[in-house]
């Protein structure tokens, strides 16, 4: 994909809110989501964001909007999931985003013949419950900051922090599907075997480490055929779009329980993905290089290595965690800035994780869902979890209440943001991936 | 669920190919699974295995045959995945195999009234494609014979073969649900990051260590809702039935990439399972106590702990892998039997694999598949992986051809066997569960 005339700057919508200062859903990122309006009778199916609105998609279609090329792809956004469009590939999720950018903009034609189009297509943000955006057939999670590896690491084994296998495998793992849920959802606490004292039996208590991860969450578009690898050169292909993702974790069962398989309970109880797709077209003018290696680190295998995937394989987003807890709320004060990353920092490319995820032969789907690994750099206020944000626990945080925190208390609330800013483009941002945990049964 | 009418050892059916012997399916089994005739324009939808064929039960509705509370769950049975009838539970699963018991056993009414029914509603397994019996939502996999863990503990970690979580957590991990095949699937040897010397980097190499594990694969039927647990004296009624598992493995894939987060495209590229789901209450005449531990052993933890399940917890399956080389097929040679194991021996029982896995709230899903691990015997001849058999190589097997194995060869076909005998009870089988590896790309 190029940068093509839907990321100019000079764009502007006819829906005033997309060109507010700061708005997440300019008319150059037009994000795709499964919404339906709260309390109709109505299914869940495709929109696309704009300011504070959602595109019906297919009320367009039933106006005649959308013709063409992209008739294909709005047929599908009929469907309470992403699946059917994210599975017709890249191309043809272009094209419904460039019609979408036409219909939109100011001096679209098909407002100016009939500006009533805009109550018959657009639903408020406020009236709209936001669903998955996919079926997510299988949810796989790597670890792909370095970074994060490094802090985690040197805390479980101070005198051999990074394995030998860090730099050659883009290490992962697979996650539970079944407890991924959209952003808004609430998080009990959970229950877990944990062993605090190695002389003593573990006990069964609810967790006294929850934490959240700040990922990336990377959509796969269309799958390959199992038996079949995907070349490192094709792997953008395969990838529809991106999201943020909390992968919540409780520290001191994940202790207990992650030799020799790796975490299990630690991490099923719940993840919270966002619910706007963020296709890789829209992030187009913010592609970056891919991580470069340190003098002394080997080069990735050939089959992860290719020259335009070193050149423009990162994405440069920046990633910001904030906590609201219970009094912050009380005396209505804003959320709390904890984290702000930048993707930029992370080892392995999007494209390093797919070509490498299907080198054996496994076959991912369209809706399978990827997370990049906590998103952590070098410094303390890009880590991207409180395990390294506290280091273990033994630095609190003080919060702007006066309020520390070493883990996360009941009643906290755990806010992601993410957004691209590049200097002649249009700022383009994530929406909201949040959760509050709820005190264990 | 207790021993009733349907596991007379004395019935017999008009199914005659049901009353040979060793035949898997007589009519105390009747097992569910997903078939449609091969070469047929028609869908796939469940049918009930008795002897060598197939009762289809959507024709047996057709036909009036099935009335009263079976008629729900038979219902369900016209949809191409089990998971609507698992969703149903136990108590209806039952009533529908009792009818079906009573329609196919000799004196029969419906068959004495018009025996041309066994033309309508069966069909020969060799006409029948079988499909995967589920949608398989999740599937995880567990670790729980302790021989197992102990024999490929002590090859990666001689001074301290079982970790000290072992004895209270059942290991389990997260595997991936979209290369899970059929029962004859072909499976391409996989390509992979092999380190063999450890002052080398890496390569990217077919495997030269496949593996196969045989294990049980436990379907569940009605699920829990996300933050609820399941508590163990419960865990019954959540599972649907069992089959065979293979859960193949490159072991210098697994050795190279499984730290710290555990197995990942070391299996991901296939798991082969067996089509009929055998049903909880047709092992229920092969319950056995509970693993007993030794003296200095931990109990289980009180919330994997239940007088009932310590009783009758185990189930006495016997399972076998046999092996099928070219040479053989060209000599036209039975398989070779490679090892026999015992579902007994396992260290943990599936009620406790379910509780444990729901125990931090994971929603467990109607279809979701457990592995329960390879299931490895105190015996050398019970070992259920090629890895513990020939010791990492060290100590080939040699076949009755002739031919030394240490792990698989191209052409080497899998083939996996379980079956259940008590005296005073019909011997009932679980089908096969077979593979054939192809060369590497």
């Amino acid at each position: 994909m190029a940068i093509n005339e839907t990321h100019r700057a000079d764009l502007t919508s006819w829906v005033e809110s997309a060109q507010t200062p700061g708005s997440d859903f300019p008319i150059q990122n037009l994000p795709f989501g499964i919404f339906k309006r709260a309390g109709r009778a109505e299914t869940a199916r495709v929109g696309a964001a704009i300011g504070d609105h959602i595109v019906d998609i297919s009320a367009c279609v039933d106006e005649g909007l959308i013709t063409g090329a992209a008739a294909v792809p709005a047929e599908r956004c009929r469907a309470p999931t992403l699946n059917d469009l994210m599975e017709l590939g890249g191309d043809a999720a272009s094209s419904l985003r460039r019609v979408l950018s036409d219909l939109l903009r100011v001096g679209s034609l098909a407002y100016r013949n009939d500006p009533g189009i805009s109550r018959r297509v657009l639903v408020p943000m406020y009236e709209a419950e936001m669903r998955l955006p996919a079926h997510i057939g299988d949810y796989s999670d790597f670890y792909a900051s370095i970074d994060h590896a490094r802090n985690v690491g040197s805390m479980l084994r101070p005198d051999n922090p990074l394995l030998p296998n860090y730099r050659y495998v883009p290490v992962g793992y697979h996650g539970r599907a079944s407890s991924i849920v959209p952003s808004g959802t609430h998080v009990r606490r959970p229950t877990g075997q944990i062993r605090e004292d190695p002389d003593e039996p573990p006990t069964f208590v609810p967790t006294k480490r929850l934490d959240y991860e700040m990922e990336l969450g990377i959509f796969i578009g269309p799958g390959n055929a199992q038996g079949s690898a995907i070349p490192i050169l094709n792997a953008d292909r395969h990838v529809f779009g991106v999201c943020l993702l909390n992968d919540w974790s409780a520290r001191d069962v994940q202790a207990w329980e992650y030799q020799p398989l790796g975490p299990f309970l630690a991490k099923s109880f719940a993840t919270t993905i966002s619910p706007w797709v963020i296709t890789l077209e829209a992030l187009e003018p913010y592609r970056a290089p891919a991580y470069v290696r340190p003098d002394g680190d080997p080069a990735p295998l050939p089959h992860l290595l290719w020259e335009s995937d070193q050149r423009r394989g990162g994405f440069d987003i920046t990633l910001e965690v904030y906590v609201r807890t219970t009094a912050m709320r009380q005396r209505r004060q804003d959320p709390a800035l904890v984290s702000r990353g930048h993707f930029t920092t992370m080892y392995w490319t999007v494209a390093q994780l797919v070509a490498h995820h299907a080198s054996n032969g496994c076959n991912l789907r369209a809706g399978d869902l990827l997370g990049s690994g906590t998103v952590s750099g070098p410094e303390k206020e890009s880590r991207g979890s409180l395990i390294e944000r506290t280091w273990r626990g033994r630095e609190p945080l003080r919060l702007p209440t006066g309020e520390m925190r070493t883990f996360l208390e009941d009643g906290d609330e755990v806010i992601m943001h993410g957004y691209c800013e590049r200097s002649g483009f249009a700022r383009i941002g994530f929406g909201e991936c949040s959760g509050m945990i709820i005190p264990a049964l």
